[in-house]
Formats: C-alpha cells, structure tokens, sequence
C-alpha cells in the first residue's frame, strides 16, 4: 500500500508521502508518489497517489507529457484556469487509464484501482485541495475536514484528528505529520521509509521547502524516539482503571 | 463494523469488545458480542465476534445449544479437554454456519465472514488465546504477539504495539485497551459504546471481574478527555520540525 497526506493549513498546504510499493511482501521497491508540476508566479500543483503503480505512473506520465506538449491537447496542468479545472482534468485521465487497464468485471477493476491528493494554488485563486478517487470524481478539503489522506489511512488518523489546528505553523504540521507516519510505519510493513514533503506557503505561487527524509534522519528519530517515550509517559500518568 | 480486543499478560486474560452493529449507517444497533460458557472450578471460556451478525449469532447459537444438549454431541464446550479441541471446535462450526448461508461465489462467502477471538484456562492446563479465521482455522497467541485484534483494528493498534507490557496489571490492562478503544471510537463510527470488558485471572478457573461501559462511565470519560489532552501536551514538547 501506500501512506500520503495533503494537509490545508491558514498558511498554505503541506504535503507527505512514503515510498514503498509492493507486489506482495517479498516484493517491496521504492518509488517517489509525490509529484510537482509548477511555474513559477503563475501555479504549483501538487499529486500524491496511492494504488496501482502501474495506473499511477500511467497517470502521472499522461499528465507530464500533456503539460509538455503545450497546444497538443488544451488546457494542459500548466494553463487550467483553476485548480476545480485541474482536478477535472487529473480526473478524466484516471478514469481513462483505468478503465483502459481493466479487462472486465468488478475485480479487474478495483485491481488497478488508485486515488489521489491534489493541492495546489493558481494566481488569482486561493489555494485549494481535493481527493481524486478511482472513478475520476473528486471532493474538496473544506473547514470541517481540512487534510486527506489515501492508502493506509487508519493508523495514524487518530493523532491527526486530536492535534490538528489551522493555525499551525509548517514546522508543527510537519511534527504532526511525522508522528501520523511514524505510528503508521510501526504497524503496518507496506508504507515504508524514506518519506517525501513538501511544504507550499500561500500566495508564495512557488514550491517551498522541499525534503526527503531518510530512515537515519536525526529529527525523524527524535521524534519516533520521543513520541514513542511521550506515549509511554502520558500512557502511564493516566490513571489505572478502577476495578470494583 | 466492530472493535474486539483479546490480551494475554502474564496474570491471564483481558477481553473487551464494543457492541454496535450496522447495516449501513443508518441501521445501527447495539448487540453484545462478548460471550462467556463456564463451569467455575473447570474452566472458562470467552469468545469475541466480529462480522456480519448473523453468522456470528448462529456461531454463538450452536455453541450454546450444544453446551446445553450434554450428550447430544459430545465434546461440548463444558467437556472439551484443551483450549486447543475448543478452537477446534468453535472453527468447524464457523466454516459450517458460513458455508450454510454462503449462496455461491467468493462475493457471497465474504459478504457472510466473520473472524472470532477465543480465550480461556481449562483446568490443568495454561489460560490460552486464539483468533478463529472464517475458514474455521485459527492461530494461538503466543509471547511475541500477545494479543489479537478483530474488527477496525488499525486505528487502536499503535497504542497496543507501543505500551504493551507483559508484566501489567488487570487495571493497566484495562486502562491501554480503554484508550485503543477510546482513538476507535473517535476515527470511526461503526464502533460504539458501550463497551464490554472481562478479566480472566490465572488459575482461578472462575469468570473475573466484567463491567459494562457506558458513554458517561466517569473513567472513561477521565481517560478519553484525559488522552486528549495527554496527547497535545505530548505532541506539544516535541521539538518542531528544524525547517532550511
């Protein structure tokens, strides 16, 4: 599987993806899922994918060859006039690609199934984040429900859902984010290090920071090491049940 | 869905399920899915169910009826001579319960699953824990995975992997599953209160402490506001992310 997040905060968008894919468990590679389209003071979009690889790089290199060949087929993810347009667009081709892909019946199917983040912002616009599903239909991050995530979602939701808060900084988001993987990397064999980030400051209309973090990355074992004591600790202030 | 908990620590048994049943959300009702056969002084035995609740009410059904109908068909539940035989037993009436109502088609027999926690001590023997696949095969817990899970088990699992200690007492037993249920029930609507818990002590070969656990439970409301707020401060004291 596969473990990516798109998070919307009042300072723009963060984004986090692992880099295992498997056919099985005695078949693990690793494989970049986040993917950056973007021209400078004019748009950054940004698509993380989980599914099948094959669907997903299909997918992705549609979109690059489409946004190269200016003209062949317009608008391309360089010249969509929003990102709505732009989700539309990545929507068609995943549609596309799968239903190409899929010989028949239900299970073929969802065999070459894969979803999507895509955020991003074009001048003129706020910025914006939408969850692409199989069927090439999408939703937009609102208030209520301000991040998505795709692939092995359950492990680190929890932690999300207590700590998240729109004022957050990008260094608390990216703490944040941090620990949802990391719980989701002590559970689960199929979302795997080194994990890809990247963070968009609004209005900035440029990719922000940018990094891959490794298993051997200090800050990444401070905070596997220190929320594993922090839990423990907290774990163990709470009061035993009392029993009779 | 469901959410069953069963843990082996060095003192016996700790068991807790949740008791809401869906069909589709909204049809939810609420149905015990703890179940306890005993004979105090011989032995007791605990059987967790998850999936669709007709199959696990004619599990549960047979099994009572056949305790009952001493002679009828023996071993019963009451005079089976291992923990072992009783998997045996409780798997074959699975695979029959879910062979009977499946129509044909693997659609058809998943739609029917459900997998099963089994725990207990018969006298003269050691307390043990098995998980009952749909299939009717089981696997036993043993020291490296003390515990099983079934049901949404993956938003309660980090809390699990991180704080469990062979060497915990019934109370901190009760606590660490309070909050893997507590991060359930926060993430996921298809596992409610109340909740149902039962402690087995070694070697007492009689039912222990059980207690049913409601919304407005003062400790469970004290672990769950208490979890929350655990957890921010905890994630507060991390460092942030050193950002450049």
């Amino acid at each position: 599987m596969t473990y990516c997040v798109g998070l919307k905060i009042d300072r723009g968008l963060v984004f986090m993806s692992d880099t295992r894919t498997n056919a099985g468990v005695d078949n693990i590679s690793t494989f970049r899922k986040m993917h950056v389209w973007s021209e400078p003071g004019e748009r950054v979009i940004v698509l993380l994918s989980a599914g099948n690889l094959a669907t997903t790089q299909a997918v992705v290199s549609l979109l690059d060859e489409r946004s190269k060949a200016v003209g062949d087929r317009a608008p391309t993810l360089l010249e969509t006039p929003s990102m709505f347009r732009t989700a539309q667009i990545v929507g068609n081709i995943v549609r596309e690609v799968i239903s190409g892909t899929a010989l028949e019946g239900q299970k073929a199917e969802s065999y070459f199934n894969a979803s999507f983040i895509l955020g991003g912002q074009i001048k003129g616009s706020e910025p914006r984040l939408f969850m692409i599903y199989p069927e090439g239909n999408f939703i937009e991050a609102g208030g209520d429900t301000p991040f998505f995530q795709i692939g092995e979602t359950k492990y680190g939701k929890p932690i999300i859902v207590r700590a998240y808060d729109p004022a957050m900084s990008f260094e608390e988001t990216a703490k944040l984010l941090m620990v949802s993987f990391d719980s989701t990397l002590k559970s689960n064999l199929s979302v795997g290090l080194p994990l890809d980030m990247l963070f968009y400051e609004k209005d900035t209309l440029r990719v922000g920071f940018q990094k891959r973090i490794t298993g051997d990355d200090p800050y990444y074992r401070t905070v596997s090491d220190g929320w594993s004591s922090a839990l423990k600790a907290a774990f163990k202030n709470l009061p035993d049940f009392p029993m009779g």
